[in-house]
């Protein structure tokens, strides 16, 4: 949600559309409990006799094409699910997709490659989902991956310094406190504002990244917080060999959280508009063989290089990026020994 | 409407955000007829029965920021008519924009320009309006302002060539059938997708080129058959230079057409879901003082340099703008020398 940070354009090498395969194989592994709770939980006789349209909106859709795969999974769950009831709702039905993020992303590329047999209408919608999006109930359902974790803003206490880290991972407990707090913040303001934009009965799937209760938000032994570390390594080296200012260091913190299992659930219940189908996590990684170091970087740097040069210039991005490669090795074992690995956060809300 | 040829894009002197202050002219010489129409012609108790979200799109809308003043001009004009009707409806009433114009326009520019004030959700829909773009009655307000004159494609009569043209102007009647013709069958297709997509009661807006029933389409004595004329001169000239093959120049016909007065109704007749409200010629230099011929020029570029590239390439394009330039004085003299001048169509049509 930090403003202005979209994951990086284009078709490049360091490109979100070159470089999104595990977000890919995260929305392969949730793809069929999607299919099961639009089957099982989403009433389309109902939402379908206000409306003909089922409106789908993605939230922090970024430039494809994953985007495009899980508006087509979608889809083809609510075409299943209408071919098991009301012959009528089938023949009848339109549905229009609005790809969302924020006014920084690809768009045009984004549009340039919506895929040309597509059954649907779309349309692309800047703006960040930390406010009102769209009008009033006119969206049957919301999906959003891999966004969520993104917060609007990190504010540490006052004079208090986060020393030789980017993130709340190994940090002392006001940094998590600030994280947490702002995370309950901008989730209450995400939550109110989908409940006004979304139609009775509609469902919302949310996959982001997610701990269980009782593991310590500083814990380093979940596969981000080995990313995070990392990064942190990686700089202050930099800092050391005068490269980079140890304070800009010490000033930036990636605002990225990943909520405890009751974090979630406590800002949903206080809202009160949503009921919980479903709330489990899961390892996103459970389905498939070892990835690799190299494009695990390459990934880390589609997603993290527009807020990381924004903050430190791209110099001193690249230098980093060298480091990391030069430690892919070291970073690798770590992450082969974490023993959280369910942190993949899956959501299913219904509309009251 | 020709695939692919959008408007520059970007801010450079060339562009459009920067070249389209005649557009803008045109939007502010319809402006008043708009607030009137919207006046006494909408209905929107009605409208706001069904949904209290009032949907607008405006469809071939560039890169801005025209299309941001005609939104906000409609908008003003819909809160009026609620503030002197029903107190109730302008309280509740939700303004939802939808952008369109082909995939390939600059939406990252338009995006970027949003008005940050706007009172009004905001999308962008990518595609022809040469077809299907939004769902089933969906849509309260259409405008297109100087979009509909371009025509899907132009297919002259077997083995037939156009001459030392580019255009309909000056040309024999087979040349102008093949135009006229295709503007019916794309205009028919217009007006039958927008009949699908709009609610009943909705307000359609169109503003485009157009003639005098009576006047031959060949009449080289309005503003636009000047310019078209002095393209063809100016390629001619390079042709003969050897810059350019003379067959590219004949080969190519710019597929702009300006209908009838007449020509225009029989569509929409024969569609039959729309009642002309209004329709009239003109002239949308009629409040402003001289215009001048470099400005002129760079206009014509910014709306031309697209599909002519395409065609001649970037090297014959610039050469020829540069022909064009030498003979500004020449073509200015043509220019006011214009005795049809009230050649914009303005058209409100009201879905049955």
């Amino acid at each position: 949600m930090g403003d202005g940070f979209a994951m990086n354009g284009g078709d490049g090498t360091y490109s979100y559309t070159k470089n999104s395969h595990y977000q890919k194989e995260a929305s392969d592994s949730v793809k069929g409990m999607i299919e099961e709770a639009v089957i099982s939980k989403l009433d389309v006789e109902k939402l379908l006799s206000i409306s003909t349209t089922l409106t789908i909106a993605d939230l922090g859709c970024s430039v494809g094409p994953n985007t495009f795969f899980t508006v087509q999974n979608l889809m083809k769950a609510v075409e299943n699910k209408c071919s098991h009831s009301n012959s009528n709702s089938k023949t009848c039905i339109e549905f229009n997709v609005l790809f969302n993020d924020q006014s920084s992303n690809d768009f045009n590329t984004l549009f340039a490659s919506l895929p040309p047999e597509r059954q649907y209408y779309s349309a692309g919608v800047p703006g960040s989902f930390q406010g009102r999006l769209f009008p009033r109930g006119s969206i049957s359902v919301f999906h959003s991956s891999y966004a969520l974790q993104w917060l609007s803003k990190v504010q540490l206490p006052h004079e208090f310094m986060n020393e030789g880290r980017v993130h709340y991972t190994g940090a002392p407990s006001e940094v998590v406190r600030a994280y947490s707090d702002q995370f309950e913040k901008d989730m209450g303001v995400f939550v109110s504002a989908r409940a006004e934009e979304m139609v009775r009965g509609g469902l919302m799937f949310l996959i982001m990244p997610g701990i269980p209760d009782g593991l310590s938000h500083s814990d380093s032994h979940t596969p981000s917080a080995v990313l995070f570390s990392f990064l942190g390594y990686s700089l202050m080296e930099l800092a050391n060999e005068g490269v980079v200012e140890k304070s800009a260091v010490d000033e930036f913190n990636l605002p990225i959280y990943a909520p405890t299992v009751g974090e979630m659930r406590k800002v949903i219940e206080r809202n009160g508009c949503f009921s919980i189908e479903t709330m489990e996590l899961t390892n996103p990684r459970s389905q498939v063989g070892a990835v690799n170091a190299v494009s695990l970087i390459k990934h880390l740097r589609a997603g993290m290089e527009g807020i990381l040069t924004a903050h430190f210039g791209k110099s001193v991005v690249d230098k980093m990026f060298i480091k990391i490669s030069e430690k892919d090795q070291e970073m690798w074992r770590c992450f082969e020994a974490c023993n959280h690995t369910s942190t993949q956060l899956f959501l299913v809300l219904k509309r009251n």
